[in-house]
């Protein structure tokens, strides 16, 4: 390792953090300047990547969880000869730029995650890891190591303050990921003041209780930073690594460095001062080397050899394997079958269970058809049922386990399937009750944002929930997930309907699809065809039962509220429609066309059933509308008590129509 | 301490439990079962309480966090002699009864926390931790003592595992909570299979790593429970008491005890054999044995004694304290002054800033008439604006503060005001970014469940934040709290609304309220009075400009988008109306004429602005109106670029209503 260059290299990333906050007068100068040695070992000798390939598949992932010190990112992926040029550092967090102010999945190359919401990192990271140690069991064979890489992240104390993390790190700790190496930018300070005020833990005896090895290093130390990384990717010993960095926020401006005014972008008045002591030349701003600049050309050669001899590596393995290729290819592909639907079989005319139970069976099916595909429960395999039951369980002596036990930690699960599917070699998802979702919100919607396909199975929706009450009875929880971008949130109202829901999640590419599965048991809507719910699932809204005659009254229905739209329907006689409205989001990509033949605008007289909060609605409603539905927390009685109590019954549709 | 009858007694709870779970056929034997010593020594011995008052201000508080055990609480609140009689507990988990599937504030008296979502049940017994050292700090003088109490939480491994109890529990040993005590059922059995699968951490070890002192205890060995609590109880030593008690689980049903299966009700159909075994009656369900009645008689009759001797010391302090005295009564009133408004001062008419920096202003004046009142932040007072100036920090040495430093930790901030709150002697609020209230969704909701006055003040609303991009721009946060039922949540377009809106959050008892409050600046709407933006954000929706002559067209905002409808209605000229919407769940609340008189139903010309999602809005709208907003994720750039980007401006509105 060349210290000298790369003590030079640190200098200027410190310098292109400085100059871009200050071009833009916003940012987070603290990490990019007390991380610069981390980045230097880590982006100029310890990960191995290869520029022009950000996505080589044996590559060292590297999360940046501390989100907000994106320069640091931006710094070393353009220093590294990524196609992150000099141009774009200096439009960081401008309109149109691949360097917004918070490092996004898709907008950079070599950004591996969405971050700047804390302690998400760490969950990616941790799911990374997961899906590196199951490529390495799926795919490597005797003759051929396709995987062999690490994942490595960087936290700061507000990762490590986050619950998120903390659950990401113990079920780490306990899954024995030790090609995990966390690198925990401990500089003693966070946003509002010294982290004295608010914490007080011991980093090393937390990690250690969780199962970690721990080690403390000078972060400004280049050849103990490397011995650490070094060390920690030499020892598979079943025990994820974290390297303690005692840095100095900042460092490189005397006036805020090492306190909480180092943390933003308030250091960046003193640059000029800041960028003579670093060596920097006062004429240039965003300044590289010659030295660094061949010090990196360098290593991209280097790079690209040991890029080339594994690609040889794959290629033969690829030949000898070709089973195993199409598998990991249509895995990346992110592809489903497209004729997914043959594989699931149809359910019986007396079918009569929970679309909880129904899912099983799907997922079952699903899962025959997509070996890629995981699945995990955060200990509640045997209420939500997605259990693979051929699958086998994940753990540190079965990584090839499709079933992964996530432990109560719904916001650690949320997180860690986020990183299963940045890697994107597996399709995963996850489940809990409905309720639950609210734990894990934030990693969802960073699924979201992250266009990534990530499945979440919620069960026990509503208030069919029953005995256990308004704490477990999410009334309002679909509606919540309606409102984020980009999730689709799918409420079958049947079996058949359950099966179109989860080939429609499969197919999806580009997003996250949330499925909402009842705890009790409700009927098969057999007067319409299988293909037609199948279908119509898949399509958001269509119609369940067409009218006979002249169109009067079109009532709209959901997930369990759709047997009550049925009934209601033939009580009230030939010119009602019934409309399932399974996935709102699904329903408004349709065409204009479509839309109106499901709901023409010139049939006014309509109603809507949901047993949750009815706002969203409205926009189907229009003003002569009529929404039944539940504004209320639930209650603590059986399920069929409560939803009579609270007006959700096809009596109530009736009347409502008369 | 009577071993005899308290194991009896321990044995009746189990019977208790079993015949009210085996009734309803639901519910979680496997808590009630393990921890019936720990209820014994705790209700029997250690707790502190007067049935008969369950509010008593000196009260040992005790949280069951793992609520799906709610009938070891019901089990002996019933044995205790609270009103909670043996027919609410043969009615467990029916329509109207006070024995909720899940342990409800305000349904049951003695149920100190609604809990069952695991994990906050840690956090609120946090929050009542840090309530009582402060009311002790606060109330007592030289002279008497009138708060000297303990808080003693159960949890689970569950709790253990989620990640709002981890931040709960780090706070709390940074902070000092030495009068808290913390029992974890250790029983090494979660809801789906063995801890082992999922769970590997040293307990012991990681709570030591928090600051706090720990203890490993058979837990069901009635003299070492009590041996254990009286310690934690005697030992101020500037650390929170964990009593890790090794228990078995549903021990009494030899078919399940010990296993996930005897988490649930499952165990139900051996309980006949298993009340025979426990020298249960077999001719008697819900058997209480008259030595039970009798010890808890007298345990009653010693509880109203120490109740009768502090209310003679509460007395003398009354009268001798008589201000300290009204400040209590006021807290526990949960009263706010009714002139509030007066308190606060006007904003000068060229004031133009955030309404996060107007809320600093508001707050701290809402401070001086309301000395019950606490702030907090999750490390970004610096941001959210809402210290207290004259405040003091909380912390071990100065439990006077007023500003309470949570670190990083949303959730376990909104779990530990949730505490605070149930506690009801102050007034709590916190803060964090607006973003970020995903990840105390758990906890808001669960606030508004239980009808607590918590307010929070999320800053850095929507794509105003500008360059910190899609991660930190809230576009769909406010509709998703808008659809938690009894949850306020204002929006303010201004200075003046944003005063309004902290008044209506002091003035409400029954609910919490969240505040959303922009980082950008944004004018003062001076056309209209003072007065009328005040109320007007009360009220939730308001005429913020009259037409002239006929009304044509409404437009209709929230927040940082009133001053674009204003313009426009300037541009589009006379018939056009502006209505201020700060709070869709008040103005909800208004009477029908109110909000006839408002949004004329005969006016169909519609127009909204707000920059988020828009689907809430169509109740307003009806099938004619135009909703302008953001149905997408945000942008990383300048705030006033993004909003232009994104069409949110006056030149919107005004070609809408064109």
């Amino acid at each position: 390792m060349n210290t000298t260059v790369l003590a030079k290299a640190a200098n200027e990333a410190r310098g292109l953090a400085m100059d871009a906050i200050h071009a833009c007068n916003s940012g987070h100068l603290g990490l990019p300047l007390g991380c610069a040695e981390i980045g230097a070992v880590l982006f100029g000798e310890a990960l191995r990547y290869n520029p022009d390939a950000p996505k080589w598949l044996n590559r060292d992932r590297f999360v940046l969880s501390a989100g907000h010190g994106s320069m640091f990112l931006y710094s070393w992926l353009h220093l590294s000869g990524y196609a992150v040029s000099l141009e774009e550092v200096k439009n960081f967090r401008q309109l149109g730029s691949i360097t917004p102010g918070h490092p996004e999945f898709h907008e950079t190359p070599g950004v591996e995650a969405t971050t700047g919401p804390l302690g998400q990192g760490v969950g990616n990271a941790v799911g990374y890891a997961l899906s590196g140690k199951r490529a390495a069991a799926k795919f490597n064979t005797a003759e051929h190591v396709v995987f062999d890489h690490h994942v490595v992240a960087i936290m700061g104390d507000g990762c490590l303050q986050e619950g998120v993390a903390k659950e990401a790190i113990a079920f780490a700790g306990h899954s024995g990921l030790d090609n995990l190496i966390l690198i925990y930018d401990s500089n003693n300070v966070t946003l509002d003041a010294m982290a004295e005020i608010t914490q007080g833990e011991d980093a090393e005896e937390y990690f250690h209780s969780q199962c970690w090895d721990a080690v403390t290093i000078d972060g400004h130390d280049l050849a103990a930073i490397a011995e650490a990384v070094e060390k920690a990717k030499a020892t598979q010993n079943g025990r994820p690594k974290v390297i303690i960095a005692k840095t100095v926020i900042a460092k490189g401006i005397p006036e805020v460095a090492g306190t909480s005014k180092g943390h933003g972008e308030g250091g960046a008045k003193f640059i000029e001062a800041a960028r003579a002591g670093l060596g920097l030349p006062k004429e240039e701003l965003f300044f590289v080397s010659e030295e660094t600049k061949a010090y990196f050309a360098a290593k991209k050669e280097e790079s690209k050899k040991a890029f080339d001899a594994w690609q040889a590596t794959y290629d033969a393995w690829a030949a000898a394997n070709p089973e195993l290729a199409a598998e990991l290819t249509a895995g990346i592909a992110l592809s489903a079958p497209t004729d997914l639907s043959s594989a699931i079989p149809e359910f019986a005319a007396d079918y009569k269970d929970a679309t909880r139970s129904a899912g099983s069976t799907v997922i079952n099916a699903v899962a025959k058809a997509m070996p890629q595909l995981l699945t995990g429960s955060a200990d509640l395999f045997g209420s939500t049922k997605n259990y693979l039951k051929d699958g086998g369980d994940y753990s540190t002596g079965n990584p090839l386990g499709r079933n992964i036990w996530f432990g109560i930690r719904e916001h650690g699960m949320g997180a860690i399937c986020n990183g299963i599917a940045y890697d994107g070699i597996f399709r995963v998802s996850g489940a809990t009750f409905l309720a639950f979702a609210d734990y894990m919100r934030g990693s969802i919607r960073l699924a979201a944002l992250s266009h990534i396909p990530v499945t979440y199975i919620f069960t026990h929706d509503s208030v069919g929930v029953g005995e256990d009450g308004p704490t477990h009875q999410p009334v309002e929880t679909v509606s919540s997930l309606r409102v984020i971008p980009n999730l689709d949130v799918i409420r079958p109202g049947d079996a058949e309907e359950t099966a179109g829901a989860f080939i429609a999640a499969m197919q999806r590419t580009d997003g996250p699809t949330a499925l909402i599965l009842t705890r009790q048991a409700i009927p098969l809507q057999t007067s319409v065809s299988v293909a037609e719910r199948r279908d119509g699932a898949q399509r958001g809204g269509y119609i369940a039962r067409k009218e006979k005659g002249e169109l009067t009254t079109i009532l709209m229905a959901s997930g369990s509220e759709l047997q009550y739209a049925m009934d209601a329907a033939d009580q009230l006689g030939d010119g009602v429609r019934v409309v399932s409205m399974p996935c709102f989001e699904r329903f408004d990509r349709q065409g204009a066309d479509y839309q109106e033949e499901v709901l023409p605008k010139a049939v006014t007289k309509r109603i809507s059933i949901e047993a949750g909060i009815t706002g969203l609605w409205w926009k189907y409603l229009g003003t002569d509308g009529k929404a039944i539905g539940i504004d209320r927390f639930g209650l603590s009685a059986p399920g069929n008590v409560v939803f009579k109590e609270l007006g959700i019954t096809t009596e109530a549709v009736v009347n409502a129509a008369k």
